[in-house]
């Protein structure tokens, strides 16, 4: 093996970059002390500005799915109807959480891969006044598809519905302007776009949506927003927050606002177009109709095993992608490229790719022009 | 000020060793890979040993709190009636939890600091045959007091009660030899006795209280234990691990196992001691009537304000300890010193609070001798 070190090309956790490694080595301080209290009101106002919301934003210590959950309790009064949008793994988890809950709802079947058909859920809300929220996905990890959440926002806006996004791998890659796309809450995680280890989730809530989270909802109490409201204004959390995971999250979001929101949303739509169009140059399928720049998912070609692939990936050159995961098992492999990735890290993962496919009997070149290539048309 | 950093004598999160430190400041492995999937196992395993049992050990990415949620909405049916032990804000913790769930109990009300008498515990249960559940603490952090959980283990295993224990304070500091005392459900954090940043709980299962989490329990998701035991044999959890938390809390256990545990829990006696000899000799009082090893809580000599104490230990001497919570505010300062704090420690902490007593108009000395008599006389 040529390398030295394992390299994350995987659907988050992804890798962390050395400035942040270096604050998660230092001693955190105290949680009750005034310099943390300042620190969190810091994280949170950038978060805000991250989201592009004047509402609130709550920093909850859990993967994504808690600050899903934490959404949904606080949010849906029991006997409330749901409209879930499905289309992978983590749309499902959406029905899942409501199951849980027991609180009714219809699935909006989708192909996974493709995004949501915007009409097709105003034709389901106008048939159907009861479905009161509207529960979607903006980037699907599991199938590396889009959704169009500002055509979602603007059908649900009009209707007067709730409208919660799982922008867990969407955050940081790809546009999402909470209010001026009129999203009611987004839910995120720490260990994709924002390049920190798990352990951080957030939801954050526009100004209108003020009071969605002050009605009954149903039984909670670590996920139940009300508290991180209270705590909120003193530079607080209502339980122990995750205290290395907070100041590795200044750090980057200080490494985002360096860069620039807009350059980092398009170094990620470059990095994804140049990843596509080298691996399709080997012979690779892409998986999605509706690709996201966060996940690249790839249909092996004809002949070569998806396990075979990540295995001989991970053992000979050291570099960790994913495989596909429930149905998708063993049809496709998924390339992370969330966070600090740039052309030289997709050069080295493609070449490392070409060398893999000839390995397994279907020797293919010209991946590294087609990457360039893309890179400079995008 | 001669402190060129900041040292934590706090009831947790705690000081994290530089051996731990340097752990965090590693690339974390992506958690769906064989070298994480074993170190999984291994910190499960070791946890279990930690805990002295021969059953589960589930590991969920939350605070102390989430643990406690996860205990109760997996073990307790509706309708279900439960005794919880008061005697501490994190007593009442529990009666808040089966508040927020609907859950009908009786409280134990016990004067702050004091242990809870096992026989008033034991008349309660034999009163009322619908108390199928006990919630209580070993180490309460808001007094310093501390629960003698092996005899309320003896009263709920006698009389076929299922015994959950808040140990977050005390594991690590206080023996809890789960299996041989009989308790059920023992439920730790990370940040304080395990030494490590904050973000990690865990649910311990008693061999014989297996099945207590496959009823139909209260609605939930991720705090749902079921879905823990179907991933642990795997070396995995339901929901992405805060891994890089998972990695410093082996090294904390290897930490342990050098040390040994019968020295670990012997040196926080000792110190224990020692801070509270050298306090009590600068006219210092000792809060609880049964005090706990983790956190001695003091109420200050006569004419110091609480509030100063804390303010000038932290201004002058770069050393954080903290006052007390909601009715013990203002009337006690809190030392915590769990993990790895030796009698050095508390030489430098009392040294800074003698210097700080006397600053505040109520100059005594002795303190370092006392509280080596005590250290050596433990």
């Amino acid at each position: 093996m040529t390398a030295t070190r394992m390299r994350l090309f995987t659907p988050g956790p992804v890798e962390i970059p050395p400035r942040i490694l270096r604050v998660l080595g230092q001693a955190p301080p105290h949680h009750r002390t005034e310099g943390f209290r300042e620190t969190l009101k810091r994280v949170t106002a950038k978060l805000a500005w991250l989201h592009g919301t004047a509402g609130e934003v709550f920093l909850l210590g859990a993967s994504g799915t808690g600050a899903m959950e934490a959404a949904v309790v606080s949010l849906v009064p029991p006997g409330a109807r749901a409209l879930t949008i499905a289309g992978g793994k983590f749309g499902e988890r959406w029905a899942s959480l409501l199951n849980a809950y027991g609180i009714a709802h219809d699935v909006l079947e989708v192909e996974w891969g493709a995004g949501v058909d915007p009409q097709e859920v105003a034709r389901r809300l106008d048939r159907d006044p009861s479905l009161r929220f509207v529960f979607a996905t903006q980037s699907e990890t599991s199938t590396g598809g889009l959704h169009d959440v500002e055509a979602l926002a603007g059908i649900t806006r009009a209707r007067g519905r709730r409208l919660v996004v799982d922008a867990i791998t969407g955050v940081g890659v790809h546009p999402l302007p909470q209010d001026r796309w009129g999203v009611d809450v987004v839910v995120c995680g720490s260990q994709k776009g924002l390049m920190i280890p798990p352990g951080i989730a957030t939801v954050s809530l526009a100004p209108w949506a003020k009071d969605a989270i002050e009605g009954p909802g149903l039984p909670r109490f670590y996920f139940d927003l009300r508290r991180y409201r209270k705590s909120a204004p003193l530079g607080e959390t209502p339980f122990t927050p995750p205290v290395s995971l907070v100041l590795a999250l200044e750090e980057a979001l200080t490494m985002i606002g360096e860069e620039g929101l807009e350059r980092v949303y398009e170094r990620h739509r470059r990095v994804a177009l140049a990843t596509r169009a080298g691996a399709q140059a080997l012979g690779f399928g892409l998986f999605p109709s509706s690709p996201s720049h966060a996940v690249t998912a790839l249909t092996p070609p004809a002949g070569i095993e998806a396990g075979a692939l990540v295995k001989r990936l991970r053992e000979e050159h050291g570099m960790v992608i994913a495989g596909g995961q429930d149905r998708l098992k063993g049809r496709i492999v998924r390339v992370g490229h969330m966070g600090a990735y740039d052309l030289p890290d997709i050069d080295a993962l493609l070449l490392a790719l070409e060398e893999c496919v000839a390995a397994l009997g279907r020797p293919a070149t010209g991946a590294l022009p087609a990457a360039r290539a893309a890179w400079e048309r995008a």
